[in-house]
């Protein structure tokens, strides 16, 4: 039998790291300004205080820092923290084939154990590239049964990442590295049974805290198995179908699985950016008044309505997991950032009633990154529209400057002028700074 | 649907504690001297130092005894490490229908949360019996497919337990407590693989720690699934094979999940301890001498050679999981406590000689508690032994007596005189004694 937990561990601990291409160290700067931007977009969230409350209480030494707060905890309550913040509006990264969002669970505990050993930026940056490397590879094997089976994959392969980029960090032996992996495949986190309500962004939370803890303990010496992984009762047999070992295993640098991330420029469900970008042409292209629709029409991807098929959202959570809301903000708004979730815009009376006038049909031709809509006029006449890739997805990928912007929008109320140095930083994280200069601009002044 | 999770919330929180009958009482506080001797017995081991370290590197104030050092923690670092320590000699506790054992992931957590808030023995003794009620009752739901699939049982249902005992302490509401067991469900640890390492204790030690953080946080008003056990996508559902939620609905008070719990005599594997019975047999009432023994033929349940089925272990561990070991160890010491699993035992040369002897053979007509035993002798005589009940099992519990000696046997190199004292105390937590009565005597002057 192959041996797949320990040629894993192998290529993260010997992979050299400056044979990691210049396009997935660019890549990977752009999931640490968007994933940055979300986590200090959403670091003033109810959960989010509540969780710092706790650490409060029972956490240890002020080492991390709680991004867009002004307050330092423990390495493991500040992964959790920041792991939950970055996931919390649904707006971080996804890697589409296996709706893994690489960066939520992996950049917490890359950055906790960097700001307290005093590391430099590009160690964090590469040790970001080996977790996200090993995370995916993961998912990869397992999915899709996995996903299908209910399992939250972020939170679960997470751990691994997390492991995996903190052991790189800690300079962690072969032996080591695989009893990291072997005590984060102990802990998987996350059911999907739990989207909608404040436990799912604690998932990858959770998972960046297990992986430390893994790393950290293992570095100590503790004990794991050795075929965590592939073994009989191991992680991939217990969680999943059939999981097919060989994605774990292949040879690495030939293809860098950072390079599939993609960034979302909507604040919702990925399946329904398609049809955002519809509504939003029909405002901003087509320039039309929402009043004078009579109806629309939406063919989408089969995955859209067993997503996002809330008809009448009541507010902020309900209304991202339904595309008609999503449509009529593209259509009324031009945008779908967090404040067209709001609980006062979901309640509205012109975006109640121009809800009620789209039809969503299931077209099974479509790609999930396509839709058709149709509109309908009180003055008889139509307009179509036809989104063949939407913004964001991989093949029309968010540019430099988008990115920038959506960082903007997420962060200026609480970096309160900081965010433009803090961007240009980010750009220049592939270098050897300090990785104080970036925590250091991601706190607030409360 | 039945609403099962909520239905369970409400028993938890609702049901009258004095009506817990008198032998529930009796059989927790058992219950609590076992579990209290295994955690001080094995709180000198290596990985107790490792994880005690991280504890002081990150982890908060000193809020909690860790049991049989000289050391507080904060209540999660305790919570982990006391149930690490507790299921480290494979020696605690056990509910044989579902394999679960019960205290290792409860008392913990039961134990943080009593010292650091000054409740009462009586409190907590409560507490645990709600806690060990909640963790078999979702066992029972989904074993045995959980167990077979390749979970870690106590681990995984361990952090509803300890979810619900918290909870009951905190004085949760229905909500809070349902919220609580949501978030205790999405952090299922424990992999059968990890058998054999330091991430086996691992599991319970994390369960009573992420149990203490659901409960922690769903009191500050986390949210989180109000169907997390029997959703689709729920833990029951993606944990196990057609599970049956009757079980944890049925109304509570006829008859208590505590009463089936077990202890035992020997630090290994419960599948082995008729086995060991069966050489002490031959020791002690037929007064054998092993150099005379020309071959032993042990007939076993299935499921004592899937187990431990190590023919020729090489270190401690390894013979905690070797049939061949525990038989050898019961007849040439007459007894299978930690110290007859000592590295230097297992390689000793009459102990390795007499293990080649020995040959186990499958008895689909046994049960787990059963064994058959033939020796032949060099002078061609022979002697068979039947086990039909062995010490320990539920039908030939171990006395008070025998707890009490194993309590000794267990702590007295490491409390040093106080372990009568505290023994006597431990029989009266049903008491209203302040929890630091117990705390305070459980730990060592290192």
């Amino acid at each position: 039998m192959k041996r797949i937990t320990l040629s894993l561990a192998e290529n993260i601990v010997d992979f050299p790291l400056n044979l990691i291409p210049e396009e997935a160290i660019l890549e990977s700067k752009r999931s640490f300004l968007n994933w940055l931007g979300v986590a200090i977009g959403a670091s003033h969230h109810p959960s989010v205080d509540m969780v710092l409350e706790l650490a409060n209480e029972i956490g240890g030494p002020p080492q991390v820092t709680i991004l867009g707060r002004n307050i330092k905890t423990d390495m493991q309550f500040a992964s959790l923290i920041n792991g939950m913040s970055s996931h919390i509006f649904d707006f971080d990264d996804t890697i589409l084939n296996t709706v893994l969002h690489p960066s939520a669970p992996v950049w917490p505990a890359v950055l906790a154990v960097a700001e307290h050993n005093n590391l430099t930026t590009k160690e964090a940056l590469e040790a970001f590239v080996i977790g996200c490397e090993v995370e995916q590879r993961i998912a990869l094997a397992i999915c899709p049964s996995h996903y299908e089976r209910g399992w939250h994959v972020t939170g679960t392969v997470g751990a691994f990442g997390a492991a995996a980029a903190v052991g790189k960090l800690l300079k962690l032996d072969h032996l080591q590295m695989t009893n990291a992996l072997g005590l984060a495949a102990a802990q998987p986190t996350g059911l999907r049974e739990m989207f909608g309500t404040m436990t799912k962004p604690f998932h990858p939370g959770k998972a960046a805290a297990n992986g430390l803890l893994s790393a950290l303990l293992a570095q100590k010496g503790f004990t794991s198995s050795l075929a965590p992984l592939e073994a009989k009762r191991g992680f991939g047999q217990v969680l999943s179908e059939n999981p097919n070992f060989d994605v774990i295993i292949e040879p690495w640098g030939n293809k860098w699985q950072i390079l599939e991330n993609s960034y979302k420029p909507f604040a919702c469900g990925i399946v329904t950016h398609p049809g955002i970008e519809a509504g939003i042409n029909l405002k901003d292209i087509h320039n039309i008044n929402p009043a004078d629709i009579d109806e629309i029409v939406v063919e989408v991807h089969p995955l859209v309505l067993e997503l996002t098929g809330k008809e009448t959202p009541q507010n902020q959570l309900e209304a991202k997991f339904s595309i008609f809301h999503c449509v009529a903000a593209g259509i009324i708004f031009g945008k779908a950032s967090e404040a067209q979730f709001a609980d006062n815009i979901v309640l509205r009376e012109d975006v109640v009633n121009l809800r009620k006038k789209i039809k969503v049909i299931i077209n099974n031709s479509l790609m999930e990154d396509q839709v058709l809509l149709h509109a309908k006029f009180n003055k008889g006449n139509t307009i179509n529209i036809t989104i063949e890739h939407a913004i964001g997805s991989k093949d029309k990928p968010m540019t430099n400057t988008e990115l920038e912007e959506k960082f903007i929008e997420l962060t200026s109320g609480i970096l309160k002028g900081k965010e433009r140095e803090l961007i240009s930083k980010i750009w220049k994280i592939g270098k050897s700074l300090p990785i104080t200069e970036i925590t250091e601009l991601s706190n607030s002044q409360e």
